[in-house]
């Protein structure tokens, strides 16, 4: 039975979500349909992708994710239709894909087949009108090949990467701030040695690594090794964004000795 | 494989919702339960009916959905199960169905047959004891002619429709604002020309119409066609809404020329 | 085929309820995944077994639930697998078991089957590494005495309890708020004659006893018989939580006469 997951910025109070699902359904009625989330922050790619690349390759192979935050809907963006690690992908060419970008299978394809299009095609909801039935089309089994032609310079975001600036200092950011608060950086374990500092703006430090949240003092800031791959900030009980006033993109430092 | 959608104002933080589809899996294993949206506003009738009326159309034939924002659960209101366009609905009667009533097949039936509810019937939650076990008896091919008597007059809202004001001035509404907020009008495409300008209150115009919302300038307001068939005033990459401090109910005008 | 619901306070936003999806639908494609809620607050394992309690029971017996409010996430905390009235239920060992272990049939064991875990298991998200994988195999039929071995003093939260203060006079508390504003008390009807007051601080008092919500006055708060078998404190069309200003946790009196 063929996986459908949806990720998307449409929020959870609107039509939108659902009239998705019956679109998909009339095509297929088989899938099974997975939401990741809609509450990616309107128009926010950087964290769609994100987002994305963290719960996609927890699924089987060949599940069908739809990820679509698409602030050019109706302009001249392209849609794609892409295969990474044995998984497919349907979304707008935006750079939403990044994160899955570095697989060895990747492929694209610029979404061309407009007779499996839902007619009329609006210009505000290219979720409803191609993006669900091109993937409960593929879910049917029709190769996807035959959806649209090779890609071959898809939209790709820059990487918030680590920079050396001095001998001991490097320059990182926070990718994203989740439902506890904790603080997702771009740090990853094997950059940052135990006996490094985290730099915050003004002058703030945080020198306290510990292994599990329950570790922390109250109201105490530390870097935890996450779920992610990547190093995050928190508080016990209580939320590191709120404490430190941070949100992604902010720069942290790291001073190691 | 039958299909039951959800539309509720009850929230995604309580048990409302799990315990409905509990009770419905209970009664029926094999449905596939799909949530249009919890979150209409708590005893907002007009916005759950226009959230519906939008969603419901794009599922299969047959398919039953289940609308409930019921502020006078436990009182004398009817209970209803419905026909219109092929499809099944069930609801309170106040008018949560009425952007059905219009369809040529739409027939309504008094719910009735109280040895198909859950029991004791509380007087708070009728979603989980009539509402809920209804839909899977339906979705296990009881006829709707044995849950009840036919009701000749259901409950129907005030549309709002367009108004002549005078010759050329036109009083229209926002229906609804979305996710993105995006304002949603209750003018039709063909009813307003591109020459037309948009009033608002304090002498505020809007006289853009474009095709896509990325041809908006930062911070400007203009008219799109919205995928709902109704035009909308939008910001790109912004919220109409806070930029003109408009909400569902509040008049606009429209001068043709 | 099997039913597995999810609670948790992992939200909507981030790709942790995704991702549990995904570790449980690669184990088992089959079962039918539900999300009772995800909105439990942060951390409140109170919420979290008071929503279980009140959602399980609808589901069909052999239901497996999982229920994820786990602050000692990585740290010594036990991870459960129980029994209780016919289901399974899948949760860190901190009482957010509590409303079930009333149940003649409630057995809980400590998981120790750590080949079933998903590997490397994270110290910060044992949701998608033990607790999802875990589910999926007991739904794949793995007899729960292969998880485990007996835990037989699980943690159990205090039941906030009605006390008699004087003769006349009982103290209760509020349980919890739902998503209209309705403060759901740890009273049961039986407990409360219709001749009782109900008495907030500040010298309010609360004399109204009514059977559904729509019989208030404006503005008027009333006690009613609420779907959860507790009365509720109520305003027609309003929030009760924002008018009276109290909170989960919150003290009421009652007198009788």
């Amino acid at each position: 039975m063929a996986i459908i997951t949806l990720l998307t910025d449409f929020g959870l109070r609107d039509h939108f979500v659902g009239a998705m699902k019956g679109v998909i359904l009339s095509i297929n009625a088989d899938p099974v349909i997975v939401d990741i989330t809609h509450l990616i922050p309107p128009q926010d790619i950087f964290s769609g992708a994100f987002t994305l690349g963290q719960a996609c390759f927890y699924y089987p192979l060949g599940t069908i994710h739809v990820a679509i935050v698409d602030p050019g809907v109706g302009s001249g963006r392209k849609a794609l239709v892409a295969t990474a690690g044995g998984h497919y992908f349907i979304a707008p060419d935006n750079g939403i894909l990044t994160y899955l970008m570095g697989q060895e299978d990747f492929a694209a394809y610029q979404i061309t087949a407009d007779h499996y299009f839902r007619k009329p095609v609006s210009a505000t909801f290219h979720g409803r009108d191609i993006f669900a039935p091109i993937a409960a089309w593929l879910s049917r089994g029709i190769p996807i090949q035959q959806l649209g032609t090779v890609e071959k310079n898809p939209v790709r975001l820059d990487n918030p990467e680590l920079k050396r600036v001095r001998d001991n200092l490097f320059q990182g950011a926070i990718l994203s701030v989740d439902q506890f608060g904790n603080l997702i950086t771009n740090l990853k374990p094997a950059d940052v040695p135990r006996s490094a500092k985290i730099i915050l703006s003004g002058k703030r430090e945080i020198k306290s690594f510990y292994f599990a949240y329950a570790e922390g003092a109250p109201g105490e800031a530390f870097v935890i090794e996450g779920s992610t791959g990547y190093l995050e900030i928190a508080v016990k009980n209580g939320s590191a964004a709120a404490l430190l006033n941070l949100k992604p993109g902010d720069p942290i430092g790291v001073i190691t000795m």
